[in-house]
């Protein structure tokens, strides 16, 4: 009776922090879409303040009150309860553990670098930018001997970071997870180079004005399965999902008036990352547990949606004579193949957000080793262009004309993101393994050409979607599956894709 | 030295409930424009649970020690913060005196009646709304008996709600107005009714497909001095102005393909609402007077910009040419006379928002003097529409067909808003007023005639705008033409400028 109490009043205020949370993401959403140039002072202002208000209700005296009274009883309290506990501590631990003073420092730094950062790589300058970048590293290190706690038995600093971005995951899977990657996919790009097979792209370089891809766009999405009545579809540079609840999901894509396809694979992937929102379980949806879990299964929806379904032959074979209605002219002759061959070929290239599913990885592995590396103390800031051209050259056989193009190109340093980047291959990994597993229940090809996705998202919905954050990573595959993330499955799907694909020998 | 301290803490705490406010005014332009259907609920939720956390800071404990603790000090107190101080003053005593289970009660009906006035007014069954308005209007009695002592010496309850919406009107103030009015114009429109004139308008309805009225509509917003780089142009079936603060005024807008001259008005009525905000003083700008001071204040720009500018002939004199450039087809006949014709053609209609120039303001003496009634007890809510009617055809010489035309149009009163209606004749009886003291300064025609906005702009940027709520709207009045508010102007404007358009004799 006593316990109840406290559980009901812990979750009257997470629903308080949670709504805080869900009002910030629609000033986010807006800040990246519609909001004016000129409003960026009193926005971060604004912003700012919530969120100064929302890490007090996450660090304060209440929620610490909440935290030790229910501690001793964890085991008596249901799973979702208790997974809203354990994503309650380790905010709390997460922010308590450094001083407000540091981290007002280093919001304001993050906030500098950004800028800096876009500047610097407009100018190709990666001198600009790495007095900003050592700032940046020295404060995680700073930050990372305050959690020195959190340590797994044997690990290093750089395994906190990477619990933070997907929990369970540790420099050792990581490590053996991208071996067997790179041990698969750098001799199969290696094969192709030397393939003689010629695949068309010329005509996914037409032009196609756009208002008719925003059409084809709109309808793709409804098609896949994005409930528009729970959404809204926008626009941003930078495509991206984001929203309050499962009712109210928001996805970006973007429009090339000369690259058709980015805006299909755009639109598809930011629907997977929807879909998963908008299929969370009604009883949790309103609670902090109403979320993806972690991003690397939020990004193997995505991957699954995007590339599983996307950039399979079946695929076309549904989409291209409803894409011949709107676009006669463009798309006359083209077969479905040549369209699935040229969303799929495969060239090494230097910009990661543009590479094609069997590359991607690679870029991945490479920033993962370096981000060891800096947390290892092995590498200067000065010294890594030359470390990240290296890199290009040795795995992907290219190297960086500029830094642009090199180690200046993604956002996520500037923002302070370290350990983030290697969820990215983990979406993949996540979804060749559901593919699997999926694959023998059902004929996933022969659902896709049907234009059945119902029946796919269905299956995700029962085994992904529907648990919101309930469970980790590595519980939720667990209780599926029987086992965790095992890149063997990822490996063999890129293989198998790719020796068909380039007609190679096995 | 005391005293500043407390000052001090006062403005911070206010700066706290602002930038809640100017969260929350982002929100609310989202739900208004982009938010999908589907994520009402928890959207209802949110926006609630925010306006609760505003509510408690503006009535809460720490504000009434504040507001205490300062009342002694007021003439020791600048013009600025002496406003803050009234403001908030204001706020709290008209929000403490109703009981927070009331409040919410109302707040709950409110919502309520707003949908079930929507489906009445689409079903034209005034009886599905009737005990709704009954409730409504019941609560806004009983909160009136509580706030009794607000209300000025010999006035009745219906003087405090004429105050919520601007600030110093009372019945004895509206009576005087509004028979002046009623005493110029209803003899004018019968006048006109019986005029020979002929007046075109069939090339206003001419086909502009929406894209170009989009591009058109940005262009006016522009030329007339709407700062897009601090500010947003969405559209919404009902245009209107909002946005947190100077640096970030959203309006909206909206277009029909079959009546062009619509959307070049609701842009320049809404870019008048927003070049008032976006041209408040810096030093106040991130404060509780960084807004409109008024209602009255805040339409009789967005009057200024709709009516004395854009339906001048001078306006259309220098509009027409560029208009040409855009639609050499449709427009390719029609000259500076014939559109401001069209756009000022005179009629007696049913409906309020298209109602012309002159004929809009005896659709708010016929609210303003059934909202008398109401609240004097004069009139049963099931006798409101034979009222509403009787009225119509006595003032406007026209009876609504259905209740959906007539007495059910507006949204205001389902949402509880009553003692509003008024506010929208003081706009144009402002615009007047600062009309008549504008030409002693310069040739305001000749201006508009050459486009030359800015020289307006700055005008009543100094008269008016960059006070933002500093002084009340009499203050603000006495402060530049030693006069407050004055009817006889803006009847005078109407008689003079109707007398020529339709050449009747004086």
């Amino acid at each position: 009776m006593e316990l109840n109490k406290k559980v009901e009043d812990f979750k009257a205020y997470l629903d308080r922090i949670n709504t805080f949370n869900s009002a910030m993401s629609i000033l986010s959403f807006d800040s990246s879409t519609i909001a004016p140039a000129g409003g960026i002072a009193l926005r971060a202002k604004r912003m700012g303040f919530l969120q100064l208000e929302i890490f007090k209700m996450t660090t304060g005296e209440e929620i610490k009150g909440y935290l030790e009274a229910l501690a001793p009883h964890l085991d008596e309290l249901d799973k979702p309860t208790q997974a809203m506990y354990k994503k309650a501590k380790k905010k709390y631990d997460e922010l308590t553990k450094i001083p407000p003073e540091k981290v007002q420092e280093y919001a304001t730094l993050t906030e500098e670098a950004e800028s800096v950062w876009a500047q610097a790589r407009k100018d190709n300058d990666f001198a600009a930018f790495a007095p900003y970048l050592s700032r940046l590293i020295a404060f995680n290190k700073e930050f990372l001997i305050l959690r020195a706690d959190e340590m797994p038995e044997g690990g290093k600093p750089y395994d906190i970071l990477l619990d933070d971005f997907e929990a369970g995951m540790t420099i050792e899977k990581y490590d053996d997870f991208f071996e067997k990657l790179k041990a698969v996919v750098v001799p199969l790009i290696k094969q192709i180079a030397a393939s003689k097979k010629e695949i068309q792209t010329d005509f996914a370089k037409y032009h196609v004005d756009i208002p008719a891809q925003r059409k084809i766009s709109d309808r793709l999405a409804e098609q896949i399965g994005f409930d528009i009545s729970r959404g809204y579809i926008g626009e941003a540079a930078h495509p991206f999902c984001g929203g309050p609840d499962k009712t109210d999901v928001r996805i970006t894509t973007r429009y090339d008036e000369n690259d058709f396809l980015s805006s299909v694979y755009s639109i598809l992937h930011e629907c997977g990352h929807a879909i998963y929102e908008q299929n969370i379980a009604d009883e949790i949806a309103d609670t902090t547990l109403g979320t993806g879990t972690s991003m690397g299964i939020h990004e193997s929806q995505s991957r699954f949606y995007e590339n599983v379904i996307g950039r399979s032959l079946a695929y076309w074979q549904y989409l291209t004579p409803s894409l011949k209605e709107i676009l006669p002219q463009e798309f006359a002759n083209i077969t479905p193949l040549m369209f699935f061959e040229a969303a799929n070929k495969s060239q090494p290239s230097l910009i990661r957000v543009e590479a094609d599913e069997l590359t991607y990885g690679l870029h991945i592995v490479i920033r993962y080793e370096i981000e060891k590396m800096i947390f290892a103390g092995e590498v200067e800031v000065n010294d890594l262009p030359a470390l990240w051209n290296k890199k290009y050259a040795e795995y992907l056989g290219i190297t960086p004309p500029t830094d642009a193009d090199g180690v200046l190109q993604d956002i996520h340093w500037s923002i302070g993101m370290f350990g983030y980047f290697p969820t990215y291959a983990l979406g993949s990994a996540y979804a060749a393994q559901l593919l699997y597993y999926m694959n023998k229940e059902m004929d996933v090809d022969a659902l896709i050409a049907k234009g059945e996705f119902a029946t796919i998202t269905k299956w995700l919905e029962e085994k992904i979607h529907k648990h919101g954050s309930v469970y980790t990573p590595n519980e939720l595959m667990e209780l599926n599956f029987g086992e965790q993330l095992n890149g063997e499955y990822y490996a063999k799907y890129l293989k198998d894709k790719f020796t068909a694909l380039y007609e190679l020998l096995c």
